[in-house]
């Protein structure tokens, strides 16, 4: 079987390094050619445009940053869609809203081809790991075919329904993950203006049945001075936030704790911290 | 060395019984004298009151369940403080606020004896298991001899200063739990609105960053029916944000998110959900 | 100058009739006909469609509920843009978002025609009273034109800009009146909750700076049992908060309070109480 | 009739002078005597302590900042408790907790004197005007004989019940405020950030049913650059945030909005606001 790669970011270079070094015959495309070199010094083949990829591959599976990005190789004269034809299949596992998604499968559909969303949970480390978490949705035996693929790529895996499922809870994940990320936060300014060492707050905390890997690799950066290197750029988390309260609205689900967490992360964009790594957000409640 | 405890709820009643099978000569008063049955079996003595259990002991534990239940074992002509004198020293392991901790520090001073406050981060099951997190505060003599006893109740015992510190460290430990689950109970709630399978929401947490025991423990419990049986009861919690909140505006610092989930917990109060676990505000989420 | 009136809903009938009153020669369509029947019986004209009321009439005014129904008489072979032509004036003084309005410039201007936004603040009596606030947007010299006819229906006209800004204007107006009805809700309720008199507190807060219109009408409607009819519904108002904050979000402004009274009104609709008055948001906040 | 007035700061000696126009026969005092003189020039007695107006008049008035400062008149031996004795009565129209008030009441019966609380709503312009709103509670007699004398000050006065509810009605009253205020500065913020002119909001909202002197007061200063003078300290406004929403959590009224707006004055005090008036809670909205 061969399998197309579109986009190699961060996440994508070592989730498609991953399928090579598993023995898939893979080609690969990116925006900035440079990025396919490494992919192509130990095997995988340069297509010259997404379409190429998707018309010699069984299986396309595409990686991008947000839904404009999914557009911009999906669509078009020399998009994804423009290659795909019946028995082929799409498989997008970069972060999107649902109705994103849902034109996607619709497009794919029209030509006779099969999709799955497929978003992830999991960043950089996890990704070369391949132990991210993969939330999948849409076409079932698309999804029973591709699992050994998504297998070299993530540790844990769910079929979850139909198209937008998976989108909608990769939203109410990344919610839970801004809340957490807020209380442990508020936790530490409180810690610390109170003339308490922030440290043993996080010993406490870790101590306990609150105890997470998040929480012991985002403290100690948020008690640090400077700036925090984006793992997971605050923007992103924002965009996910407004997201999932437009579902929220859209499904009548009152959200107190998460709208004021929005507001929160708002304002560390108008501090101009969006490319910080959205633990940042503890600049903005640390602030007053 | 003889060492009195006062107070044998669900939690001093375990941590009572760590002490006598670790070896230690005991001397046990409760309210109601049922609850000292158990330990007198295994070995401890029964004092009559609070004060006798002091005057024949070198160092007096107490574990009460509030404020008001403190000052009840503590003041008056049978209290702890009665039978206080030099060189003595006085533990208490009751949550309670700075004020009332600094009361016991200055009494307990005032008869030439040591005080050290010492509440602790866990509920039955870690009690039962000598594995508390115990944080101590007040006078540094009396934390270095008590060390050994307070390692055979908890697996983690930190210093954090002067009196006071450690109530108000426990108060910032509660109000990232506080807010770390209302951001799963909120999570839980779009994803059950939006159709989704709540149960595939706790195990995409529970694979990533975010995984910690108290999602694991709480999250099935949330996503069922009926009471949630009071590990921790609710109206505790929400005492506890009060207090925590109580202490921001002595110091200044803004809590958005915090003040927010205090609204859903004092919510929960009133929907007299006040004597289930603090995981109940879940159906205060759930309920709109 | 023949004007055309299209939308004859609680508002528009008002509306209408003050034109006819001040001499105008109407011509009046509505979905439902029934509606027609009394501005016909003082004098208009009644159209077939909303095409031939633009065809036949220099100006013609829209009154619809929400964007889609603004849609449903905008577009089309039957619609207003089917019947606009140079020269031609189209004023839609529905509240829409400015999406909707700078699609509406748009079309009407690809007919060589113009367009004038003008939504209005105030319900069904100052509609009546000819005393409603209108905020108008885009053609200027269109508003020129205009002004003696808008003056025939508000006490009020202001000229705010380009197209939109009157959309945008109306969503801060309406965000405003949302945050100071929920402030006098939690008064009230608190004042309930203390054993206080209700009345009283309406009393002391119309005597002093906070005295105004809305607080004196709607505040004896909250204190009273029973539903809220709906001066101006609660799913409007809820609809008209969430583009503030859509708006809030695009212009990167913090809205906290909003975001927190948005949430109350999202409880509201929960609640089925979106078909009342927006006061009935005051059921919720009582309600815990 | 005797009276007695303590306290001339802003608001006390324009309260004090309208009862020396009114032809009441005063002996003041003030901590700084300065504040006397003017009182004195125009017929006052100037009195050597507290204890002393409270000997040689009928009833005493108080009218100081805050708790501490009532304390600071009433207690110890030149305190006005100090001179109350049967038939004298002792009117508190400062603003403070209904715990404080409870005291004084009691203090003053203990003398077999009569207590009546009777905080005002209105500043400084109010005060001089005699238009103040008065809220009394407490003792009826002492209310019927003083209600000729709060009507040299105040232009309505209610009499609410037993002593705490005028405290009380207070808190909830300036809740109100607080919401209020924050909504018209959440407006005008978005209206900024969207680059339309907050002038025309105000006359916008000014135009309609929330038309109110409050905005018309701060509007304009909320603004224009600048500090602004504080004619209410946002301080002070805090406080009593801060002390309704102890209240609500006493009677179990969940309040999330108000609970959101006291961040926001929390974020003000942490940011030096808290000497600026309360309107200046419009910086800390607009700083994002």
């Amino acid at each position: 079987m061969k399998i197309g790669f579109i986009g190699l970011g961060i996440m994508g270079s070592a989730m498609a390094t991953n399928l090579v070094k598993a023995g898939y015959d893979l080609t690969v495309w990116n925006r900035s050619g440079n990025a396919c070199r490494p992919l192509a010094e130990i095997g995988a083949t340069v297509a010259a445009t997404p379409r190429a990829a998707a018309e010699t591959c069984d299986i396309v599976i595409s990686m991008m940053a947000d839904p404009a990005a999914v557009k911009a190789v999906r669509d078009g004269v020399d998009g994804i869609i423009s290659g795909m034809s019946a028995g082929k299949g799409f498989i997008d596992m970069s972060t999107v809203d649902a109705e994103t998604s849902l034109n996607s499968a619709r497009m794919t559909q029209e030509k006779g081809a099969r999709y799955l969303e497929a978003p992830v949970a999991g960043s950089r480390k996890p990704a070369e790991d391949a132990a991210l978490i993969i939330m999948t949705a849409g076409d079932r035996h698309l999804y029973d075919e591709a699992l050994p693929i998504l297998g070299k790529m993530g540790k844990k895996i769910l079929y979850l329904g139909d198209t937008g499922s998976a989108a909608r809870m990769k939203l109410a994940n990344n919610l839970v993950m801004a809340g957490m990320l807020t209380a442990l936060c508020e936790g530490l300014a409180l810690t610390a203006k109170s003339g308490l060492d922030v440290a043993q707050l996080l010993e406490v905390v870790d101590s306990g049945a609150m105890s997470n890997p998040m929480f012991r690799l985002k403290g100690p950066l948020i008690t640090a001075d400077g700036e925090i290197p984006a793992a997971f750029p605050l923007k992103h988390m924002q965009k996910d936030l407004r997201l999932a309260l437009r579902l929220a609205e859209e499904v009548g689900q009152p959200l107190f704790a998460a709208a004021t967490v929005n507001e929160l992360f708002k304002s560390a964009l108008a501090a101009d911290l969006g490319n910080s790594d959205f633990a940042a957000v503890s600049r903005i409640v640390h602030r007053d």
